[in-house]
């Protein structure tokens, strides 16, 4: 059965992915693409990469029939996100790639986002979009909120851990090193090539990075108390992936255990042998995340790396591994292309 | 219908990327890996993004029951092709990825490679693999021999322009720039991270290059004259792609018409507006070729630029492409993977 | 005896790299930086790698005494450049760094930059900025336009050879790669580093780049006769350095031989062993100039490969050495930094 | 007053650069260089960015006389540089840059490099080579051992915490971030370009790094109790510069107040304004070391954050402050180079 698919949003980074992904997905079909400022245009003019494939002109979002539409990705800027949604037919399934709804406390999302939530109703219905840990409500939902891609990766290193128990939880610092493609398509300086290469600076540093809203939510909810990460960003001189470091207190062995034993079916959860190192390189382009374990010279001491393509297992490919479930689709449909390396 | 197939010299970056490329193939199934080096190794442990997949380890060559393979891709050093394919049962299809049959003339492999051939035999017996021109060949052939990448991204831009006689086969200039991968992953000092990083340089310069044999061949037989371009290629601080400007003396808008006509029903081969330039990266990791057609400000002068991913469509796709047809499915199974970007 | 500087237009990359020369220049002295729109900031700010230095902060033109500088550095943009300039004091002597000086002909530069010339008469007394072959103009002159980074290249291959009458002028073809920085500081979406990562592609072809006018009007004064080359700039993922390939008709020994002799006594142009090719990185950061001459395997045929750093030598190298002789110091001072490799 | 200069191992990336380094120094004259397997050869061939510079070719260090070298700098591997110095006149003074004099305990040598120390009374001798806190004991010394690259980016963060008392010492975590050049021109494949590009990876995870007994040995002796931080390297793609992130316990005004007290006075190392991070970048090329303090939003934890540049301040660099202290020279003669950006 094919599904009619719009993409909101479809002339950035996340939503040519999108395009990129369900080119070869079988039972997606590309029905709608919207770009409000590149409206009339060709998708392969923005985005020449694309132009092998059969795909419906750019248009504004008010000129999409959404009674033919099953499902909408909707990969628009925070804020636009929330009034865009509130009014799309209820019929019309929805993974949302923006931050509107992965907060579910208002006060939350207006703390780390800076205005009050426009769409309260919905972001109570919404459901949190880490696959691996809300299948249920996921294959349900109407609404689903895709996570930040540094929010997942984190979550993909410690919810296992903070589930078994198996760490001190007020002593998880993560260490992350992000590409810049994360920053999306937006002209800003620091994300010239010029600037960029030979180039590695933290930012957002001290608790000031906005998915700590996400990190504090989960992490507190599975752990039934506050839990508070240290958490620094790191810019990169690459294009796509995240890797990060996590320090945290415990018994090595018990967390290579408990991580093995969480993602032990996972399709797309990769547990290293322990004691090894992921690589980037080795998840880019692809659906998969990394994960190894490694004890530290310091008794009761352990780093896990974790690592995933920010563009695809970080948000693009996580919508469409929700979308699949809440069409009920296999959950890997789409989504089994190997990693480009090098 | 499924088909086995072995990969000799899997080790080597076109054989992970025929790995990469068959993990979500419709009929091809991967029986046997040599790399003989490594041979007891796990395939995720020499390329640990193929970790998710389920595959044989690596073995040596005679280690492999050719009695179970339908297709074997040769993925090994010049020289050493020639060798082990011409101890092959002769029911097992070959694509060969190597230098040894691209040249039909012994004596111009030995002037191009510096040895004489030693299958002398199976060197007639061979098909050239550059698909879009010699499928017909290639679909019944039980040899095929893999063009070099740099001479698959010529041909495209060039072959149309010859064969409809629009452009001065005296006066062809080719400037190629060609990322690092094309070396293989060979440990050699130029290839360093550290030297190549915001380097360009010439090499083989003067018309040294390999690759050179291959126009040499090709276009002298597709104009039914001696033809001799002009080849210089640069390497460029990047991964996977070649682009190449082509420097030709003929009316530009009889070469862009030359050129839609010659591609129009081509599936990998996308010629682009008028005027319009490819970019490199608009292609990698896909089976796509890119081709644009400038005029210059001098009468009759055009530049043509075309580009491709050296390890897919300029050596491991091309393989496929030709497996395909020679197992009868589809030539574009497995294929249509759309290029990663950004 | 120390020699007060005003830079103009000190927040893009030229300014920047001026500042960075003449840090360690003996006789010059920074007395006044300026940028418009960043007015009232420490240059620290700006560009944090120049912190160490002790600057006067960013300030507007009109708040510069020039009664107390002896040389302006003018790097502000093309037009903005002869407006600021027409009303500077005659007394201070101005290297320009803009397009606005180079073409003499005011009929050319409407031609290439698309409006009328705003101050012709300066335009005639202004010295072309290409040291080596205006040394003489360039010491008493006050206002030197600074070439095109591109068209210094390409002269510093080409000159020699027309000079001597040892190619065929109707059959110049130039082939660049050009490093991100050549487009400044400008928040451009292909200049992103998620976009030129892994890209190469070609610009502003088929004779629409500016520098022909440059090239144009030097070629055709030096050979006494109209020359018209075909040149297509590449734009290549690296942040600085220019690398250009000529392809030239001519006896390839009598190249070699003319530019030798061009440049045997020049400090900042090596030449190297005839059939050796430069690498871009080897001049990296640095004002030297190298050139390698290689015969083709066709007769009568050569490629001259030339590379410089399009910071320094193509442009603010150029202008500090261009200051030196206006100011009586050594024409070397400052400038014999090492290229920094790796 | 002109000091008569060797370098012996010049054919590796830190022998390139102090002949960078030299090549403007106002009293330095490099009088021999040694590189075994390419003696005979031109540091030109070698390295020809040099090639502007007049060098002695290269020899083996038994053709160098020593009778008229007044410092050598010993840019060998690890073992053989102890091999070597041994044998030296006891009249040239000698900066090692290797690791064979940095560690003061034989037992602790012994562990780290998996060999006995074959010059123990040598070692005795040697001043550890972090110039800003071993100054007066390399003045008057003979031979200095430079400091591991990365040990001297965790030094420059830490030494001045430790010294004031003001962070809890069992809980130090240093996250690093390291280029390619920091492995030297060793034909390694995962220092291949294509393998390095768009990767980031942990390595010599869980305290297995050596410059961990740098850490151990003069963070123990600053205490005056053993401390053991921890120690992740991460190789990041690209080519020069350490970025390190260290996670401490205590008041974060204190922590900047310590380090701004520390090195108000010291020529190279910049302390930011609190809460300001440094830009690996901003240090290229240069001796100079970027450190910032950031505030955590949990109370009573901080963020360090120092940069420099591996091959110039975390070793070249290094060599020649130190051997400028030992030969009467200005501390800073030859170093004010501003780094190269972008």
């Amino acid at each position: 059965m094919t599904h009619n698919i719009a993409i909101l949003g479809a002339s950035g980074y996340t939503g040519a992915e999108l395009v990129r992904l369900i080119a070869t997905h079988p039972s997606f079909r590309i029905a709608a693409l919207s770009a409000d400022r590149k409206a009339g245009m060709k998708m392969a003019e923005v985005y020449p990469h694309l132009r092998h494939l059969d795909l419906p002109d750019l248009v504004t979002i008010d000129q999409i029939d959404f009674s033919k539409i099953d499902l909408c990705f909707c990969a628009l800027p925070h804020a636009t996100s929330q009034a865009v949604i509130k009014d799309l037919p209820a019929d019309v399934k929805v993974v949302d790639l923006s931050a509107d709804f992965r907060l579910r406390d208002p006060d939350a999302y207006q703390k780390w986002y800076g205005q009050p939530h426009a769409a309260t109703e919905l972001q109570k219905q919404a459901v949190y979009g880490l696959t691996e840990f809300y299948r249920d409500g996921i294959r349900t939902a109407r609404l689903v909120a895709g996570t930040g891609c540094n929010a997942a990766t984190g979550q993909f290193a410690l919810r296992p851990l903070i589930s078994a128990g198996v760490i001190d939880l007020d002593e998880i610092i993560v260490d992350l090193k992000a590409a810049a493609s994360g920053a999306g398509r937006s002209l800003k300086e620091h994300l010239l090539a010029a600037e960029m290469d030979e180039n590695v600076l933290g930012y957002s540093l001290g608790g000031k990075h906005r998915h700590l809203g996400e990190f504090d939510q989960e992490f507190s909810k599975l752990a039934g108390r506050k839990v508070e990460i240290q958490f620094t960003p790191h810019l990169i001189p690459a294009t796509r992936g995240i890797l990060l470091t996590a320090y945290v207190k415990g018994d090595p062995q018990a967390i290579q255990d408990a991580m093995e034993s969480a993602y032990t079916n996972e399709p797309f959860i990769e547990v290293l042998p322990f004691g090894t190192a992921p690589a980037m390189k080795h998840v880019r382009g692809s659906n998969f995340c990394h994960i190894g374990v490694v004890a530290d010279r310091r008794d009761g001491r352990a780093i896990v790396i974790a690592t995933l393509d920010n563009l695809c297992k970080g948000s693009s490919g996580q919508a469409i591994q929700n979308a699949n479930l809440m069409l009920g689709e296999e959950e890997t449909a789409g989504l089994m292309l190997a990693p480009l390396y090098p």
